[in-house]
């Protein structure tokens, strides 16, 4: 609902509010915008309300009116309200178009993206891809700042570029608690970036060059695929089923296409919470060694992971895999720390990449980070974390069930990947105008696709009120 | 001189030196390593440690010995000491090879950047690229990290993912600053980024795919030429002249290239210190607006700029122009916070690349520098640091004339462009020795070549030792 505000009036919101829409393509063109009384009543407002926002967006050539039809939104309406595709049209590194034509990336991905940064109101969203700020609350946090940035300390890192692999106190931190995963891997081998993403990203730049083929696993996660199309690679989507990815699909690509790298979650796959069986990994890894592509397993679940958890690195011994992980899951996302750990060999043209793309990395928040592994207070913060989304999960289960969802994938770790019965695109617009923020099926596939399903974060949909609007919206759709 | 330590004997000390310069190819495939005597006494060792160091290099199979010649750097040795040169082979976004033939990068680019993050002694390094620390030090840096983390603060931002166009507060003061510089920009087309690295990588990325050609200044920075060759760019380099480009040769590429855009260090250039005038700035952006390409301005030099320098955004109004800065030159290189101020049509798209490559950048050390400026420290510790550079580059041009040296360009700024007389890469080499880093101008061309020019830095060249250690070598060479 729409609220007074002392510095826009309520016709200005919901214009707005609008605009954001069209812009980010969630309205996309040639769609209908819901009719006056049904808006008024959505957003609490008046008909006359409604009747002037449209006019705004009449007067922006936004959208346009059909006679006895209602608004419909404009065709290029999405770059005049300020909007692009993820994927940008004149993508970094796109080869040219008779080489690799692009795909375009799910359009919703920026919206959903653009959504995990700031909600604007209080209710929880189920399609986040983080634990809420409160579950992440802790006293460590501010200790390991205070301890960092005391006395001389601050300056003595923050006035030179620093380690270009980053902090090596961090990096040691690393080494100890990767070998706690069965990975051994030294010091030296490990580089610090800014999130997972940029280790992601560092990975591909290295590696790949435009046109390359890469198989990722199909449903995965809508940025990892917009990345690497705007990069210009070709994308080979994998299944990725309950043991692990379809072996049979895989060795089929690398007969036809001599991929040069596969990009695996093994464990708490996003979105189906999959994690990958030691026979499976053992055979990915055959495949990998016959047709000579790399691995770069992105481990982001590794901090609610189950112990006794596969990975390949681990089998490897990080020969052919890079593995990335960051902190953004269990510490605090905003602080962008990640890092990855790769062969030897790799390590220099690893190194040279980050450099050319970000020189060095904020030694602050590293060494404040290293310190909460050292001291052990991570590795208890998480177990908390771990005891509380169990109960969190059995809560949520027991109500999507109530509500009359199926679990594709036995739910496990954050996300649960539900089968709502509907199309989860039309549910998600509706969900909006409610305040909750969702994540519809389409947006885990390579290419956009109509799905009922959805993925939700267990920690958010623990609430009742949210299942009973969920419902009532349902019935609509 | 090299120092006994607990964990390295002096062979094995010795021995790993010349490992690392071969590993980043300062001593190149082919190269003699000095003698025996030579070594001894430029390392303050003995003889038979020399030996022994020199059997180790044979036996790691990275020199090999010829009969009464000496040892000699074995082809392919780089690969096996672990080096790369900084372009990497597998290049990202490189075109097909018919597409567009890669150029290397200057190899010594890597060893110089390295030398940048970690000098292991204490003398001034002529060759590197910001303020020694202790120029940088300030009281206040400490003050606005404890501000901006006190409290519940520090959770309130670390916790979520943060605003992906970086932190308002942030982005108001740079608005703000920007407009003393008479660049009109809202804060809302302003992009915080990982260094100003970040922001020139995320407009490439954005701008231009694989194979498009980009006019670069040239003499020029080494980073730029290597991260656009990584990214697959043609590039062709103008020469920059005491008045701005060589708008001659601009307008016969823009007539045989096409070129998507011109890269311009328009005020205090790196390395000439040269400024744009208002004339050559006009015919600038009159080519640009005829051959519709675009113009990023790189602004790092900016706190210490001349108030009446000429800016390509100022005049243009941030139409076709893209204006790059950050704070790694005046306030702490680690903290790397950098920023884009661009057009609005492509903020949506230069976000999206970012989104990409690091999802948001960290707030903490956003909120720190903003409250530097806005408290004024910033501006108050630029003005001091301007008076003292004034002083220090009075001195060191004089010792530098003194030396026998001639400035290729008027000094100015934070550089001094001087011609040695002698070749500079066996310069560079020979004061390595002695524990001086050097920039020598073969590093500052896109296609490396020979050049008897360095670059100084201003501040860190004041010592009369440096320049009499640089008249007995240069004597040798």
């Amino acid at each position: 609902m729409l609220m007074k505000s002392a510095g826009q009036s309520l016709t200005e919101q919901l214009a707005d509010r609008f605009a954001e829409r069209i812009g980010t393509r969630l309205l996309a063109p040639g769609a209908r915008l819901p009719s006056v009384r049904q808006c008024a009543q959505q957003h609490g407002v008046s008909a006359s309300t409604v009747v002037a926002a449209y006019d705004r967006l009449l007067a922006l050539g936004l959208v346009q009116a059909r006679r006895n039809r209602g608004f419909f939104v404009r065709e290029a309406a999405a770059a005049r309200a300020g909007g692009a595709p993820l994927a940008p049209r004149h993508a970094l590194g796109a080869a040219p178009a008779e080489v690799a034509p692009l795909r375009r990336a799910p359009v919703n991905a920026a919206l959903l993206i653009r959504g995990m940064f700031h909600s604007d109101n209080d209710k929880p969203q189920p399609g986040m891809g983080v634990f809420p700020p409160d579950w992440l609350t802790s006293g460590f946090m501010a200790a390991a700042v205070r301890r960092v940035t005391a006395g001389p300390a601050l300056q003595a890192f923050s006035l030179q570029y620093g380690e270009p692999a980053g902090d090596s106190g961090l990096r040691r931190a690393l080494a100890k608690k990767l070998a706690g995963i069965d990975i051994q891997a030294d010091a030296a081998q490990i580089i610090t970036t800014v999130g997972a993403t940029h280790a992601l990203d560092i990975v591909s730049r290295s590696l790949l060059r435009a046109g390359d083929h890469v198989m990722v696993e199909e449903p995965g996660w809508a940025i990892e695929f917009a990345r690497l199309e705007s990069l210009g690679m070709r994308i080979l989507p994998v299944p990725r089923g309950e043991r692990g990815p379809d072996l049979e699909v895989m060795a089929r690509y690398c007969e036809l296409h001599r991929p040069k790298l596969f990009v695996s979650v093994s464990v708490l796959h996003n979105p189906t919470g999959h994690c990958l069986t030691p026979g499976s990994a053992h055979r990915v890894l055959q495949l990998a060694n016959q047709y000579n592509f790399h691995i770069v397993e992105d481990d982001t679940y590794s901090h609610i992971a189950p112990e006794s958890a596969t990975r390949l690195c681990a089998l490897d011994g990080l020969q052919r895999t890079i593995y990335v992980s960051g902190f953004a899951k269990i510490l605090a996302p905003n602080w962008r720390v990640g890092y990855l750990a790769a062969p030897p060999r790799m390590v220099e043209q690893l190194l040279d990449t980050k450099l050319l793309s970000t020189l060095t990395t904020p030694a602050l928040l590293e060494k404040a980070l290293a310190w909460c592994i050292d001291q052990g207070q991570l590795r208890r913060h998480a177990q908390r974390i771990r005891v509380r989304l169990d109960q969190a999960r059995a809560r949520s289960v027991t109500l999507a069930l109530q509500s009359g969802c199926h679990f594709a994938a036995e739910p496990a770790g954050l996300f649960g990947w539900v089968d709502t019965g509907v199309d989860t695109d039309a549910l998600s617009q509706r969900m909006l105008d409610l305040g909750y923020l969702l994540a519809p099926g389409a947006l885990f596939h390579a290419r956009r696709q109509p799905s009922t399903l959805m993925r939700i974060n267990f920690a958010t949909t623990q609430d009742a009120h949210f299942w009973r609007d969920f419902r009532a919206v349902r019935a609509t759709v």
